[in-house]
């Protein structure tokens, strides 16, 4: 649920007239995005959407990921194309906040998806990371093992509330990867969505018809993102719920790993490494939601996600020592 | 803002499969009426928008709403068209919720209504009156005089509350309509929408284009609706924010009365009742919101609105004395 910023009619048609988009038919809020405002938005020359930034995200990044979305739009690669305005620029300013109209793009979120789908999205990744391996512009990852640290200090106590024990595994967790150091690995590297949930996916029917939501994009090991992929795509919640009863479907982890190496095969390095990264991409995600958790005022208007979702997978993460151990 | 219910790849294809609409290309949540879960659905047949109807709408009062849209779209009326199944039913049930299936409006929602929209407004409402005059089902107003002793009883001290000595106005008003009792005045009585406020009106510029969520549509005295749009379209907020400050624009009163009657003139005796009758509708939505305000648990994902926006009006229409006082 995301719409943060209202837009007048007296904005919004100040705003369309610095494009060459004519007038608003329709303009209505959609939840799509957790981090940003994104409205429905037709025109006479058609459907777009229009992006708000809210304060997570930092203004000097935006021309980054608007240029990944633009060189991969220029390749025809399935994702929101940002519009210029007549002034040959795509970001510019309504309400106050930085803002981007963007192409729409059809498709559903899948929020189960199946092991056809994952195979999809393995090969749609792939192709991203082939499209974009000439993009110029580089940007750190702002959650790698770097910002762990930071992350967790004076966190432990509502670890061990969630969970009785919690904190300690923890700890190792973020000691095992510091000593891996995964940042000095010799794996292959370059422009990743970093982000790439079952929400930020496309299908029509199980074919993938696209990708959104580049707003965690970075320059990182390209086996990073397919390991993000294995942590959101092939874990299943049990009958008990959210957290407990989490289990690794094994068949849909084959078929991401086999839909991604069928466009761009892995390094043995990448397969050595596909344990800790997967590790590590659980322990980000554990780590942001945890913060998330601990600082959202209870009954705020954006419920946080359950940390121990990943809690779990992180239990899962320890045991295996190869890439075989996802299916691949 | 409105998704509460979520609607699974499974079901949405299974839902779909009832209908002759081929299979979703798009599906997003929107944030649109209060009252319930409304999606933006395309198919390779066009656009619609897909309801879920929630707890707050009873399920016995549906065949009434929908009917009453579908009675107005074979008039060429431009609203939300039910569009039906296979089996010719246009209701039908989607993750355990009645739901429909709309065809979509063009048009957006004014954020603040200027004269011209406020006369477009007034001959779009008189013509949903003359297009329904010959709809033959027929529904009590809920929240008529009637109801008002009922959501009233035990709020007094919110009210005192929200204003020191708002209770004693508030009770004041009450017997005041029960005194005048509106219900028994010979009034036109007929189908009316009954909460036409900006949000449930689409305008393509300045020209109306279609209203939307009849989810309070019931049989009452025709000038009724047209008091509750004076309500919701004539009063303007003060610089000094949301309740303070509030104004009466007669500018925009006198154009929604005009553009009512330029498709049916007011008789007398709607002319004569229309004090009481906005009277009445500032009560029903200052009532409706306190019962919101105070039942909304503190946090909750739903912001009640503020009922003081219509102590306001109830200090305006208090004063006025005929419908002249509201530029008619």
């Amino acid at each position: 649920m995301a719409v943060y910023t209202h837009v007048s009619d007296e904005a919004l048609a100040a705003f369309l007239a610095e494009y060459d988009l004519g007038n608003a038919l329709s303009f209505k809020g959609i939840a799509e995005g957790v981090e940003n405002s994104n409205y429905f938005l037709e025109t006479s020359k058609g459907r777009f959407i229009l992006t708000l930034f809210e304060k997570r995200v930092k203004a000097d990044d935006l021309p980054f990921f608007i240029g990944v979305k633009q060189h991969l739009a220029a390749k025809g690669y399935p994702c929101p194309e940002p519009i210029m305005g007549k002034d040959g620029k795509a970001l510019r300013t309504l309400e106050g906040r930085d803002a981007v109209i963007t192409s729409f793009l059809e498709g559903l979120s899948p929020r189960r998806p199946n092991v056809v789908q994952c195979r999809g999205l393995g090969e749609g990744l792939a192709r991203m990371h082939v499209a974009l391996a000439d993009f110029g512009m580089t940007r750190e990852n702002a959650l790698g093992p770097a910002s762990w640290p930071r992350l967790w200090e004076g966190r432990a106590a509502n670890a061990d509330a969630l969970l009785h024990g919690l904190a300690g595994r923890i700890e190792s967790d973020i000691a095992a990867i510091a000593k891996a150091d995964p940042d000095s690995l010799p794996l292959p590297r370059g422009t990743i969505h970093a982000d790439l949930f079952p929400d930020n996916a496309f299908f029509l029917g199980d074919d993938f018809s696209g990708a959104i939501d580049f707003y965690f994009a970075c320059t990182d090991a390209l086996a990073y993102d397919l390991a993000v992929c294995l942590n959101a795509w092939a874990f299943e919640d049990g009958a008990a719920g959210e957290a407990a009863g989490l289990q690794f479907n094994f068949s849909k982890g084959a078929a991401l790993i086999a839909g991604y190496e069928s466009v761009r095969p892995l390094e043995p390095a990448e397969r050595e490494a596909l344990p800790i990264l997967a590790r590590g991409a659980a322990l980000r995600f554990f780590l942001t939601r945890l913060v998330d958790w601990t600082d959202t005022p209870e009954g705020a208007l954006v419920r946080p996600k359950n940390p121990l979702e990943y809690a779990g997978r992180l239990s899962f993460h320890r045991k295996v020592t190869s890439a075989a151990g996802y299916g691949g």
